[in-house]
């Protein structure tokens, strides 16, 4: 297990560490330890409302897997005010793992200004300590102005600063959330303002109207635009994403914290989740899951069940399928597999796609932060694969850094098996693969990560056969006066007439033999 | 809850009835109702091994959900001979739902040839009476020679034939299976002959090997040749295929039953199955998972569980995932989203996704059963989309039967949205909006499924552009001269200037004009 990076523990005594364990794409497996037990993230964050608890939080623990509950101090202040000060959120929530409190910005967003200031909220935090506290921010939510924005960043920057001032309990570690909505610029700006002071994670605001419009799409825009100028070490959590469908893209782009209301507001109104839908019990035509909940019981049952218990049930299984898909995100990570997996979960739904072909605008960026190496192969699974950062990586390394050894014979062979041609003067002849989505790939540089551990399909697409043609059409530009001659095992069952329309440019010195050759194992 | 297909009651008198319930694709939601107790497909069999069962089938069927077990006659023979003739094979396995037998054939595949006789297995399994039973077949396997393999399919038929004789048992079903293995012309002609005769169902035999090399798109071929001449009422097992990874696309070409030993050989291996993989104990990190053994252990328990009791919580977890991804098949063809489903799932590796692409070859085949309109949305995931029966059907009726009206301007659209051009002359213009994959659609078609409901991603790839930019080459190459003036609302932003040339052809009769121009509500 490599252990990367390991800050905050400034703010020792007691409080919070976070460690990343793995990392894959921008995603990461951490452990972050408070004073309350440690939490691996990604994971998500049951809402505890404190009077109306349909799953106490020691039960979410003992047979969910929570780690981490989130409850909202602002409504704990109305609530038990200087009671939940003398028991603590601890003991006013009966539980003794890690809690998170929210500040009461969310009813601003859905009901407009509260009745409560930025310092009373703040300080009411310090002391019922939470293991992690939030400021009272200002959510820009996604109708509003140009100007409405920044105002919306500039008081929350504003309190972020000023809060600062009035914590005391270095136990409580301090969220500073990062609004700005649809306004990139202002995104960019104010994340890079407030990733300078003193707080332990971030919250990326105003995705919820977003994700229940689909707009999935701008979700990658502001959850990018954060990550790019917030500090990386540091937490994130998305703000209101709570369906299983959103975690694995929002994991790969960086996001360790989520929450979740939706597993009980999904429960009362008799919708049952899926990791990648959500379905009206009426639309079941079975129980399409695994959870205990969905072998324990027939559909029958659970449409049968008292309203109250069927709640109990549905939410129960809206987090059994949330943590398996946690679960199975973690996997992923560790296996060096995210990318796959999330290829996978984007075809989902349509908008989904959308975003992941959204995320390819910010694939340098990314390429930067992915592994160089990773314990598995790489997969191509889609046109969206030849965007991701092992081959952005190895484009860029291919054009900067390569020349060609110095042979007289260059062979272009189209195969992704590990054959290689009968060649009359084998030390004469360079062999160069042609290998979508990396286009061409010489031999000296099979052993480099990935390109010695791959898995493409033999049918294929059109981004397949364009990246590598363009890529053979460069290569040739570049390097073909380095070689008398030149020979193509040609394919045209699989490439067409493109491979030998991409070598036209080398005139005479081309040759042309059908690929089968290889496998007759003739002599060339 | 539509049902169009009632057979096989002919052998009734308590014999087996197979209804189909729902069908997408070539995949069905069926009951096949035996005398004991009705059985909804696709389902997985267990196989059960009489003397040594890891999981009675009375626990199979209360805790997973099975309804259907397999075990094999042959061995029934060796090990209780008379005594399974007094008892039943149901009082054998103290069993009382439905059984299905098989004859030994995979045992001569495996250990070569067996000591009973084709006649002997056919009258032992009359006597013990399953529910559906097995002649004894001789399997073709991989490595066959073209004439080994003539040979087996012709014996094969020849026992099936004369197997007719030796039934006497009106309550047994019986398997009449198909051989050929790699040579399509054998399983097609063989395929035809034992699908003439008195048989209820049928096997696909080899796919074993092919499985076990990840050699799926040989299966496509294999599974989709047998479909084709195979009576399409009557119920397909696909033999030995029991991992839930190929599930999904094995339903989608017709697949009803499969079994598997898998669930408890790989439990013996130490071996976890997810819904779309095999991952050994050493390479978990946690439990990606939400079944009831995964979130009632930890990893760790499983790990250090003692041999015997460790088999089998991995053998139920095996089973947990499996039946859940059964459910979720069945759910998705109710739905009428069964090609979304498979799409995602062919995702889960690249040979799976190359078998998806070579599903392709069988469009307009598949195209003829595909339901004509459907519960939900077309969903475009990814460049296999386009091959989808919808589409296929679309470009096929466009193209037979379509005529414009006669209206002197064409305005060329290229938005999803349902949003119109704001029209100086609205009722002289015949709007045709520019939909990947489907092409060009005409506004009089927009109510025909699936033309008034689908969602496409706006970031498109390159088979959007070149399927979309060919449909419209074609129909402008007809029609471009039913029009006097055709505008094109180009957008260069996601179209680059492939829509512009596609217009090249019709000369001076285009006016470009940009797509945004409709968002301002423009008259032109």
């Amino acid at each position: 297990m490599e252990k990367s990076l390991s800050v905050n523990h400034a703010r020792a005594g007691g409080g919070t560490i976070f460690e990343i364990l793995h990392r894959d794409g921008m995603g990461r497996v951490g452990k972050l330890s408070t004073s309350h037990g440690d939490v691996t993230t990604p994971t998500l964050m049951p809402v505890i409302d404190p009077s109306d608890m349909v799953l106490p939080p020691q039960e979410l623990r003992t047979d969910f897997g929570v780690e981490l509950v989130i409850t909202n101090a602002y409504l704990a202040l109305r609530r038990f005010g200087q009671e939940a000060i003398e028991r603590g959120i601890h003991g006013t929530l009966d539980y003794d793992g890690p809690i998170m409190t929210d500040s009461g910005g969310y009813q601003i967003l859905r009901y407009g200004a509260i009745e409560v200031g930025p310092e009373e909220i703040v300080r009411y935090q310090d002391a019922i300590a939470p293991d992690i506290a939030t400021i009272l921010d200002i959510p820009t939510g996604i109708g509003a102005s140009r100007e409405r924005a920044l105002e919306t960043v500039r008081t929350t920057l504003e309190r972020a600063k000023q809060a600062i001032g009035f914590r005391s309990n270095p136990k409580v570690a301090w969220c500073g959330p990062v609004q700005g909505g649809i306004f990139s610029d202002l995104v960019a700006e104010y994340a890079r303002e407030i990733g300078r002071l003193d707080y332990q994670l971030h919250a990326i605001g105003s995705p919820v109207e977003l994700l229940e419009n689909y707009r999935y799409a701008e979700i990658v825009d502001l959850v990018m635009t954060a990550k790019q100028h917030l500090p990386l070490e540091r937490l994130v959590h998305l703000f209101g994403a709570g369906h299983p469908m959103i975690l694995a893209l929002a994991v790969a782009m960086g996001c360790d914290l989520f929450d979740s209301a939706a597993y009980v507001l999904y429960a009362r109104g008799g919708r049952y989740m899926t990791s990648s839908k959500t379905l009206r019990l009426d639309e079941l035509a079975c129980l399409p899951c695994e959870c205990k909940i969905c072998t324990e019981h027939s559909l029958d049952e659970i449409k049968k069940a008292r309203p109250d218990e069927r709640v109990k049930l549905l939410a129960k299984h809206n987090l059994h399928v949330t943590f398996g898909e946690l679960r199975r995100i973690r996997q992923a990570i560790v296996e060096g597999r995210l990318w796959e997996y999330v290829e996978m979960k984007c075809r989902a739904h349509p908008r989904l796609l959308n975003a992941l072909r959204r995320l390819a605008r910010y694939r340098d960026y990314i390429e930067r932060f992915d592994p160089v190496s990773k314990p598995s192969a790489f997969c191509y699974l889609g046109p969206e694969s030849a965007d991701r950062p092992e081959v952005v990586r190895y484009a860029k390394r291919l054009a900067e850094r390569y020349r060609p050894p110095h042979l007289p014979t260059l062979a272009l062979v189209p195969t992704f098996e590990r054959e290689r041609p009968k060649l009359e003067k084998p030390g004469q002849t360079h062999i160069v693969r042609l290998i979508p989505p990396f286009g061409v790939v010489p031999e000296e540089l099979e052993d480099v990560y990935p390109l010695g551990q791959f898995q493409v399909p033999q049918e294929l697409d059109e981004r397949q056969i364009q990246s590598t043609v363009a890529a053979l059409s460069n290569y040739l530009q570049k390097f073909a006066g380095y070689y008398e001659r030149i020979l193509l095992f040609d394919d045209p069952v699989h490439w067409g007439t493109t491979l030998v329309e991409a070598c036209g440019q080398v005139g005479e010195k081309l040759e042309v033999i059908p690929l089968s050759s290889l496998a007759s194992g003739e002599v060339v």
